[in-house]
C-alpha cells in the first residue's frame, strides 16, 4: 500500500450471466463508477450459464472466499427480472453481496453462513423493466461501497431462497459434482475434512480412481485422480487432461466414496 | 467519492473487434496507461463482429448513453487500417469518441446527435501499418483524457461517414432488428415513444406477439413478447428463453407494427 | 498524470490459460489486491491454449514489448503444478515476469534477452496443490510490485527452460508461423530486418504472395499478402479476410522466403 487513501478504495466485484459480447457489463460499470467513482471493479465471471442461479451460486462463493473484508459483490443472474422477486443484500466474512433472491447466495450460505440478510427496498424513480442489475443493484452496490448504511435502504429478512444443493455429510458415501471448470476438472460438494475416515477409493461413472491423491504428480499423465482442489473441495481430475472429456462427468453426477 | 482527486481520474472505454484471445487489447491499454497513467480503463466489448462498423456502432451508443460526462471512448473496428480513411474525434453528451471514419459513430449520431466532429491529424513518428488503434488512437485518447485541446491535434469536419441505419419513424409500420444479445433478445431501431398510437400487435416471422407488454412477467415462460428494452428501444424477447432461437430472428429482420 | 502518487501505482498484468468462464482469474486478482492494494491490474489474455507454454510465451512477449518500465507480469500456464518444477522471476526491459519454469519466457528471451533470472523461493504456509498462480505467484507478484527486493524471496539461476522456438536467421529461406490471431493473420518468427536482401516472393502452402507489401491497401480485398505486422514480424494476411481460412495456414507451418 502506498498511502491510506488508496487502501480505502472499495472493491466491487461483478458476477453475471451477461456474457462479454454485449454492452450490459459496461453499463453496470458505468453506473457503479457514477455512484462510487473510486471503486475497484473486478469481474468474477460473466459466463454463468444463462438463467442458472445455482451455477452462479457456486462461482460467487469462490469470490467470497478470497476477496478482502469490505468487498461488495454484485451478482446478477436474474431470470425473474420484472416479476415480484425480491433483491437481497447478504453479509458474510465482512463482505456484502447484492443479488436477486433466487438462490444465488445458496452456496455461500452453505460454506460460510450468512451473518445478515436484508431485502433491498431502495428503488430509483423509473427503473427499466428488464435490467435491474444496472438500474437497481448497481446503484445500491455503489451506495453500500460508499458507506451508506444498509438500514437506510433495506429491511432485515430471514427467509432467503436457498436451492437444493448442500455440502456432503461427514463420512458420506457419495459426493455430487457441482462445477466443471475450463480444464475439465469436476468440483464436488464434499469438503476435504468431510472425507472421514480416509476413503479407500473414489468411483465416477464406473471408473475407480483409488484413494485420495495429494497432487497431479501422484498419477501418470492422462490418468484420472481424486484430490482436494484449490477451493478445499473433493475434485475429480485427469493429469494434463480433462476429466469431463475422459470420464464424461457432468454437473449433477455422483462420485461414489468407498470407505 | 472519497476525495476530489479521485473524482477527476478520467474514464476511457474500449470497444473493438479484437476478441480477447490475442494481445491487442492489452497493447492498447499499455499505451493508454503510458499516456494517462491514472485513467480508469473500462472494456465495453471486444466481440464486435469482425470488420463490422455497423454492429460496433450499436454497441458504442450504449456506452455513450450511460457513461458520465468527460468519458473518452476509443472504438476500433478498422478494416480500412492502412488505407487513407480518416480518424475522427466526435463529441456528444459531453463525452468524446475516437474511432475510424467508417460509420462507427452512426448509431450514436442517430440517437444523440453529435455536437462536434473533428478529424484527428496527430500522428506518431512511425506508426505500424496495421494497428492504428494502438499507435494513433490510443495515444490520442490518452492525450484527450489528459486535457490536450482537441484543436491542437485535430481539425473540424462536417462530413463523417454514416451508415444506412436509422431510427424508425414515429408511427412507423415496421421496425428493424439491429442487435441480438446473448439472451437471444432482438433489439430494434424503434424508440419507445415512436410507437404511436399504441400498436395493436407486433408480428415477427409470422409470429403475432400481440400488444406491447410491460415486463417478461406479462407472458408465460417460453412465450414471445414485445416490450421496451433497457436501452429504450422496442425489443422482441421470449420469457426465460431466446427469441433468436425460438423465432429465428436475425439482425436485419423486420418487425411488423400493426396499429 | 494528475499527481506523483498516481504515477507510482504499479501495473501488474495477468496472462493465463484459465479462460474467463471460471473464478480463477478473480481469485488471483483478489490476492494481488490484498497484497498490493493500489495495483493496476491488466489482463493480457486468459485464452492461452490449455497447457501450452509455447503459445503463452508468444503472447507474453507482446505484453513485455509495450508495457512501461516497472510493470510486473504474472503468467500462469502451469501443467506441472504440484510437481517439482521451479517458479521463476525474470527481468527484461526494466519489467519483471513471474511464471513457472516451463518455457513461458522463451519468446521474451529470444526477442529481448533476459537481464536476470531468479528462482522464486518464497512459499506461503499451506499452498494448495493445484493453484500456485493464486497461492504463490500472485502473492510474490504483489510483493515485487510493492517493492520487496528480489533477493529476499529468490535466488539467481542461469538455466531457465527454453523451448525450441527461435527467431529466423538473417537472410533465412523459411520462416515459421508462431501465432494465428482472431483475424486469421499468421504471425511468423521472422523480424522485419532479417528479411535481407529484400525477398522476391513469399510462398505459403503453395500460394505465392509476391514481394513484401507495406499495407493491406496494396492488394485487393480478399487477396493474400505478406507484410510486417504490428509486432515487427513478418505476417501473412488476407485483406479484409482470414489467412487462416483462405490459405489453411496453422501454427508451425512454414513460409518460404524466395530471394
Amino acid at each position: 500500500m502506498r498511502d491510506d487513501s488508496s487502501f480505502l478504495r472499495p472493491i466491487i466485484t461483478l458476477t453475471s450471466d451477461f456474457g462479454l459480447d454485449d454492452f450490459y457489463v459496461a453499463e453496470m460499470k458505468a453506473v457503479l463508477l457514477a455512484g462510487c467513482r473510486d471503486a475497484r471493479l473486478i469481474d468474477v465471471t460473466h459466463a454463468v450459464p444463462r438463467h442458472d442461479p445455482l451455477a452462479g451460486s457456486i462461482v460467487l462463493e469462490r469470490a467470497i472466499s478470497v476477496f478482502p473484508e469490505g468487498t461488495v459483490h454484485v451478482a446478477v443472474v436474474d431470470p425473474g427480472v420484472g416479476t415480484s422477486r425480491r433483491l437481497l443484500i447478504a453479509r458474510t466474512r465482512r463482505q456484502r453481496i447484492i443479488c436477486p433472491d433466487n438462490g444465488l447466495i445458496t452456496w455461500t450460505q452453505r460454506r460460510h453462513g450468512l451473518d445478515e440478510v436484508h431485502e433491498l427496498l431502495w428503488r430509483p424513480d423509473a427503473p427499466s423493466r428488464t435490467f435491474h442489475g444496472r438500474d437497481i443493484m448497481a446503484p445500491a452496490a455503489a451506495m453500500i461501497a460508499s458507506g451508506t448504511a444498509i438500514e437506510a435502504i433495506a429491511r432485515s429478512v430471514n427467509d432467503p431462497v436457498l436451492l437444493p444443493v448442500r455440502l456432503a455429510e461427514v463420512g458420506a458415501a457419495v459426493a455430487t459434482v457441482i462445477h466443471i471448470d475450463r480444464f475439465g476438472n469436476a468440483m464436488t460438494n464434499c469438503p476435504a475434512d468431510h472425507l472421514h475416515p480416509p476413503p479407500r477409493a473414489f468411483v465416477v461413472k464406473g471408473h475407480d480412481m483409488g484413494e485420495l491423491r495429494r497432487t497431479y504428480d501422484d498419477v501418470r499423465p492422462g490418468e484420472a485422480l481424486a484430490l482436494i482442489g484449490s477451493g478445499g473441495l473433493l475434485e475429480i481430475a485427469v493429469r494434463e487432461g480433462s476429466a469431463a472429456e475422459r470420464l464424461g462427468v457432468r454437473v449433477g453426477d455422483m462420485v461414489e466414496i468407498r470407505s
